[in-house]
Formats: structure tokens, C-alpha cells, sequence
């Protein structure tokens, strides 16, 4: 019996590693988020039993990986991005480790820097970013905006849009330069894929029709995007 | 013509995306990286061109990728982690968009949270960490420690295993507490991985031993490694 925490990747379902297609192949039980992409569910077995997370509680989660888990059932917990990248993958391998249920984490391409690269930023880039801070926004009130003002390089929100007119007004407050530029994407490396370019003061106004999920990126590397645009192949969710 | 710049992923040849493994198994010439799994090159067809990095510069790689893409080759250009995570896939890609060749960026799985996870380390955890910030850290002596010491969750330096003695002491003397537990991962994700585990004090001393690729996490998440361990399952490169 064992539970596979695996990454499904920022959308595009080509960017699933072969370690977790493969074990998404051999499944007996697959528990996916909200956001994978239905190819990849498509994936599993016709025989597997599909759980969608729907309204499920983590609580719930817990207990269903547990109890299939200990079933002797092949059981894949398939997350958006990266199961350890604010993708609560902690808390489930937590669960299963006092239980007692044997578990194995399959990392996946995180947003952090697949989305950016899907609308061609680099989040690290020599000369002009030498690190990169990826911060969980959803609730932006209680960022530490003087330390995140004075963070080395770029820095990647997550689940920042709701928020995203405090967020940019508390760099600022904070110290970050009005004029640093900023881009909002919106459901990244997918068919329907958007991007707003701005400085921080203007990047909440145009981003208000964007949709999430959403990321925003911050710093001099924005800028790459426009030297890179002409060149770049745009290529969105084609089947795994 | 085109130029892939690839994502090998962390080591662990079964990390690759699907996307990256098709196209490599498709290409007329591959140039890859030191780090990347022998068992990834070997999935170039027969008759395609191999290219070692070995000793070339960085302008050698742009011109050989220029050069190739321009003949009308389908050319992988494959990168240990992700190209835009401390990869300088940036600059390749700046190189190529210049020269008017079309490229197209397929993004891998980072060390930055992959290698962490290899050892039961979370980067981010609720309630512990609700960020992560990586940092280029060949060049110690230039980092800024104060911001770094005030950065909100998990810190993650590349590259930082020759200079770990003034890396941890910069932190402590930035205010960073003395008593944050650090780990050293070595070749994380591959049969000879290493670990050690230590507070900010003594973390240099134990990894005196230790071989590089090497990835250094600082924060409380390290703990965490400690409940997991039982449970998880230890699997370690198998081939794609």
C-alpha cells in the first residue's frame, strides 16, 4: 500500500513529470485538485476510482488518503504545481506518516518560475537578479512588506489577485520603487492564458478583468519579456 | 528550425516532464549540461548529434545554438533544474531572440523545492513558512545577510557549499538566530545523495564532507523532516 503525493505541474499537462504519469497509469485510487488539467486525469486507468477535491475539507483528504491508503490501494494525490509549494502536500504527508501509511512525494514544475516563463520572464536572471522570493498572498494584510521590500531579486505572489491593490500599495509603503515593474498572469502555461504588464502603481487597475489563478511577478526582470517576445514560440496545453 | 531550452529536472532522470522527454526524443542535436542524468542523453535518437557542455563558455553554447537552430536543426538544449531557476536559460534564450532564431522554453523541476523533498523537507508549510526565497549564493561574500536574515520563511541556497562557513556565519551575524536548523543535501534525488542536519552554528562543520551539487534550506521547515521519515518511501533515479 502506498499514497503518491504528485505534481500535476502549473497547468499545461506536457509539464507532469514521467515519474508521476507513470504511477497516475498504474493507479488504483486518483484524488486531483480543482486545477489539473482533465488530460491528466483522463490518464488514469478506466478501472481507478476518480475523487475530485470539490468541497472536500483537508481534513477529509487526510482521512480518505489514510483509509484507501491503508486499503492496499495504489492511491495518487494529484496537486497543481509542486505538492511542497504552497500546496499543503506537508500537511497530507503528515497525516499519512502518524498513521502510519507509507508515502512517497513526486515533485512537480512549480509555478514560481513556469508560469513566468510561459509569458517570457526569467525570475532569476545574472547581472539583474540573483534570487527569487515566492510568497503565498492570499492574505495580504498580513504580509511583512518591509522585509519583502528589501528581498534580494524577484518576487513571485501567489494567490495575490483578490488583494493585489494592497499588496502593490504596501511595497510601495514599504519602501519598493513605484516605478518597479510588475506582471499579473492569469491561468499561466493554458489555452486562455493572460498577462498585464505594469509598474506597481498602475498593476492592480489593469489587472482588475484578469481572473485567477493568478500570479504576479515583481522586479527588473519583467523587463526581459519585451526583448524576448519576438523570438519566443508560444506554445499552450497541448495533451500530455 | 527551433531551440528547446529544456528542463532536466533536480537529477532523478524520471523528473524530466513529458513535454521535455518528447522533445528530446525528437531532436536533431542535444548540448547538455554536466548534471544531467546519463540516462536522459541516451534518450536522443541514435543519430542525433550529442554535444557535451564540458569546457565550453557561455558565448560558445549561444553560438552553438545559433549555429544549429539556424541550420534547420531541432535542437534540445538541456539544462540541470529549470532554465530560469539559477540556469541562465535567460541569457541563452536573450542570445537566440537576438539572432532572430525561434525558441521556445520548456520548464523543469527545481531543486529549489525537489531536492528539499528528497529528504522530507517542505519548503513551505502552513502555520511554519508562507514563503521561500532562493538565492545564488557562489559569491558569499557579496550576498545582502540583513535582508536576507529578515526574509519571511525558508531560505534556499544554490551552489553555496564552498562558502558555507561565511554563508552561515553572515546570516547569525545579520540576526538570523544561531539556533535555525539547516540542512545540506548532496546530490539530492540520486543514488548517492547526502544529507546532514545541524543548527546555523555547526551546519559548515558537519558538511566539511560533503560534495557538490549541494542545496543549503534554513528555517524551522527543516524540522519537519524529522516526523516524516518513518514513513516516507526512499526511491532514488530510476531510470526514465
Amino acid at each position: 500500500m502506498s499514497v503518491y503525493l504528485v505534481g500535476a505541474g502549473p497547468g499545461d499537462p506536457g509539464l507532469i513529470t514521467v515519474r508521476g504519469l507513470s504511477l497516475l497509469r498504474e493507479c488504483d485510487v486518483v484524488l486531483y485538485d480543482r486545477l489539473v488539467a482533465p488530460e491528466l486525469v483522463q490518464q488514469a486507468p478506466l478501472r481507478a476510482v476518480r475523487i475530485p477535491r470539490g468541497s472536500l475539507s483537508q481534513e477529509q483528504i487526510n482521512e480518505l488518503l489514510i483509509g484507501h491508503g491503508r486499503a492496499g490501494f495504489r492511491v495518487v494525490r494529484l496537486k497543481g504545481g509542486d505538492p511542497f509549494v504552497f500546496g499543503r502536500g506537508g500537511e497530507e504527508a503528515l497525516a499519512l506518516a502518524d498513521a502510519g501509511v507509507p508515502f512517497e512525494v513526486v515533485p512537480g514544475v512549480s509555478s514560481l518560475s513556469a508560469v513566468p516563463a510561459a509569458v517570457d520572464i526569467p525570475v532569476t536572471h545574472r547581472g539583474i537578479a540573483a534570487a527569487v522570493t515566492a510568497v503565498a498572498a492570499h492574505e495580504p494584510d498580513r504580509l511583512d512588506y518591509p522585509a519583502l521590500a528589501r528581498a534580494p531579486g524577484t518576487l513571485v505572489f501567489f494567490m495575490g489577485l483578490a488583494g493585489l491593490d494592497r499588496l502593490a500599495a504596501g511595497l510601495i509603503a514599504a519602501g519598493k520603487a513605484a516605478a518597479t515593474p510588475a506582471a499579473v498572469v492569469s491561468s499561466g502555461t493554458l489555452p486562455d492564458q493572460e498577462l498585464v504588464v505594469g509598474d506597481l502603481t498602475e498593476i492592480a487597475a489593469l489587472a482588475t478583468a484578469l481572473e485567477p489563478p493568478s500570479l504576479l511577478v515583481v522586479g527588473e526582470v519583467v523587463r526581459i519579456a519585451g526583448r524576448l517576445g519576438a523570438a519566443a514560440l508560444r506554445r499552450v496545453a497541448m495533451a500530455a
